[in-house]
């Protein structure tokens, strides 16, 4: 294809991806296709004779449109947003057609220089701790990384080096191997898969820690979790602190955690990867207060701050400390050109690295930082919005308090209704929300981070909730009626066992 | 920002590429700037205020174009090439758009069922092992990856995952950390540096085993470690076969590690990360001969395969054993939606992933897979012209025979020659082609791989690169001058330790 073409090509897709968004509203949220749908579509070979590019956007509509999720529909109200905008978009298309690798300073010298500029940027916007900027009066510093999951591996391996590399001095007659196998890391029960994933990788054991009733890791817990740890010989060397937990975006008590890391030599690894974008407005700065005693700290651009995946901003206090870690040089790396600014590729796991922070610096021009502070503040809004709707109706109720943009709430009574409200949600496919448990029951997150929320479509979500809980209630045999109108009164609880022995499968077959 | 705004702003991006595109020989390949430009032209502080997108790509020239390493320049010969295309950049923009995050299935079924079928499209292609296709019959099948280190560190944690489980089956008494601690695992001295840093990270030494005088890992050489090993008590459990070097592009010789690695139980990786994308040509197959005894299997689509960074094409024979090591369940990442599809999060590092299969699909559809095999060949018959160039001219050596579209070279005598040479051309910024060292001596790397190279930039290269050869030695003092020539005529050797002890630094002050 040359360059007229693409000129025809890239501009009708920018026509196409404006119309896109423009309608979104139009599609169902969710896809109507069957698992192996488009195998039944497509050839079971690749084509071997060009075609037209006019005939491939045809498909994407036709093919992929169909099956594809629209997280940037206003009616996705599932896990947690992922950032979208045009400026954005337009950024990674320069960054396409750049192409650079910045795996060292010479082999793009922009590319590791604007990461350094824009990261130093973010972490002045958040309130962030000076240690972890780039300056020339410390090791700090932050990099883009593709995801949260990857930093926590990157601080868990770092912590296993660190902490290795100080029993070795304190006692040079151990075996490494040794100290390495007695190695243990905290999360709590409340982190992300990609805590226990991470743990899993790095082979240190990750244990999940009891959290107190508002789903929070204190640090009496973890105080008592590392003593006992100790009498067993093993060597704790890493915390994983959450500020918004999955489930319900809980915020880890830093300022308990933090002292207790300090005193026992753990690395603390902040994973504040959607709730920390909401640190750009000063008034939510509270929640990380304890941070100034982070060894690093993660918050993923791509989910909340208008910037597309992937975009995981991370900052380490001792970027000397990820060096020792991940250093491994060969001449064909080699340039003569060091100096202040660092070689990216010892900061991560892999070699090669997009133009990743273009998108950063056109977001914050473009939007400026009062643009992303009240993108926030008004998704914040929304979801207030929301949590009156569920307070107004005695058929619901918060499960948690309202925390950030994220909702939590379920149907009083069974477990099973909140579920057969989740699955006819689902099965109609104009809303996308997912469930967690709270204190053993089921609950059902409700998100809003869409760009293009308003308050119409949360009260096109709220009626769709209510239309459907209305029909679950109604079809409920007069005995468990009874029962669940007792729950309303009682807010549930014991009700639930005794629930359990009324033959409601019956009426609402979906539940099981 | 609207979608009336973004659609000005998008199509003056694309604008912009095709002029960057078509004008990209204007520019010197290596950016005129030092390390720490970019701090003294932007602020220390993000814009708070919106700005127009106007003034966005006036800086974009002004500020990042000039402190960029053009990698689609067709006077870039470093590395391996980067893909890039037309293409690959407009699906580039609807994998923005669309924004889906494809964790699992039914966070968006377009972009798992896209993947699934277009790595089975491109293992057939290159003609790889029916193990592994996506199929009813097998486990097998692909995934896209990052980049190649990924899927290194990726095999290494399932060997060692799998290995543990069968000692322990053997030996149910042992314990599970004696065994992890006896793993090992085998490259070649030639590995790229993404073999070390994956054996660091995945807690396994890996022993970089010599090669033979083709810069090629044999199998006696394998088996003899891997006795070894044996003899000390140690647990081998991995091989990381190169198809295609970093230094030279040399083929391991998979037909004699396979049948070791199948004897040895240990899981045989094979990095094509450049070179594999020639096996779309059926006359370059014979170089993967064995790849049946292989475990996984990884090429980047994002080198040679005109599909822009990321997109490593990572395929495995028994998918349930990366399950068995990456899978960690929640209950928000449940769907009532399992089937004939893999939730590819289990596949992986990370839990996120973008659409990156539509690349693939627009590259194969608007090229052809034709077209594909037609810009490989015609990238070797270019490097083919190259080395006819080197071939043609006393004063240069070929350290290797080429290799695919990479031309190993030096300059005949000592390497302080080569090493002006390189830094010559570095420092006049109109190539960029970077050093490696083999049969320890000094070489020039010469890649050919721009999607845009034509007969004339070779032509261009050779002029740049025999005229600053010219004036090296030119400035030689006579005495250095009958050394070298002397050099010419025996094919250097032994000339190297005698032109040391002469006087050379004098007149050539840059070699050091």
């Amino acid at each position: 294809m040359d360059s007229k073409e693409f000129l025809d090509f890239g501009k009708a897709m920018i026509d196409f991806v404006a119309n896109y968004t423009d309608n979104i509203r139009d599609r169902n949220v969710l896809a109507d296709v069957e698992p192996g749908y488009l195998s039944k579509l497509l050839p079971e070979e690749a084509p071997q004779k060009p075609e037209d590019w006019q005939q491939v956007l045809i498909d994407v509509e036709r093919y992929i449109l169909p099956g594809v999720t629209h997280w940037n529909s206003p009616h996705f109200h599932a896990f947690y947003p992922t950032g979208n905008s045009y400026p954005s978009i337009v950024a990674d298309i320069l960054s396409a057609a750049i192409g650079s690798i910045g795996l060292s300073w010479i082999a793009s010298p922009a590319c590791t220089e604007l990461e350094v500029i824009t990261l130093n940027w973010m972490a002045k916007l958040l309130g962030l701790p000076k240690h972890f900027l780039h300056s020339n009066e410390g090791f700090g510093g932050g990099v883009i990384q593709g995801s949260a999951s990857e930093t926590t591996l990157i601080a868990l391996l770092t912590a296993k080096e660190q902490t290795t590399r100080r029993m070795k001095h304190l006692h040079p007659d151990l075996d490494e191997a040794i100290i390495k196998n007695k190695l243990v890391a905290y999360g709590s029960d409340q982190s992300n898969s990609s805590i226990e994933k991470g743990g899993i990788l790095a082979s240190i054991p990750v244990r999940l820690l009891p959290t107190d009733d508002k789903c929070v890791l204190r640090g009496e817990t973890l105080l008592r979790a590392v003593k006992e740890d100790l009498e067993k010989g093993l060597i704790p060397c890493c915390v994983i602190s959450t500020l918004g937990t999955t489930g319900t975006c809980a915020f880890d008590k830093l300022d308990e955690l933090g002292p207790i890391c300090k005193e026992y030599n753990m690395w603390l690894h902040v994973d504040a990867a959607y709730a920390g974008a909401a640190f750009i407005c000063p008034e939510y700065r509270y929640l990380m207060s304890g941070v100034e005693y982070s060894d690093s700290f993660v918050v993923n651009a791509h989910k909340w701050m208008l910037v597309n995946f992937d975009c995981s901003l991370f900052w380490v206090k001792d970027s000397r400390k990820l060096v020792e870690t991940f250093n491994v040089e060969r001449i064909y790396l080699e340039h003569n050109k060091q100096g202040p600014v660092p070689d990216y590729r010892h900061w991560q796991i892999s070699l090669g690295r997009r133009f990743r922070s273009l998108k950063i610096w056109f977001v914050l021009r473009i939007y400026g930082s009062e643009g992303i502070e009240q993108y926030i503040r008004n998704m914040i809004q929304m979801a207030e919005m929301f949590e009156n709707y569920v307070k107004s109706d005695d058929r619901f109720e918060l499960a948690t308090e309202r925390s950030m943009s994220l909702v939590c709430f379920r149907l009083r009574g069974d477990d099973r209704l909140t579920k057969e409200l989740i699955d006819r949600l689902t099965e109609r496919r104009k809303l996308y929300v997912i469930a967690a448990t709270h204190r053993g029951r089921l609950i059902v997150r409700f998100v809003v981070g869409s760009r293009i929320s308003r308050e119409e479509d949360i009260t096109f979500a709220w009626k769709e909730i209510t239309s459907q809980a209305t029909e679950i209630l109604q079809s409920l045999t007069p005995a468990v009626e009874r029962e669940v109108h007792e729950s309303f009164k009682n807010s549930a609880g014991d009700i639930v066992s005794r629930i359990q022995s009324l033959n409601i499968e019956s009426k609402t077959q979906k539940i099981s």
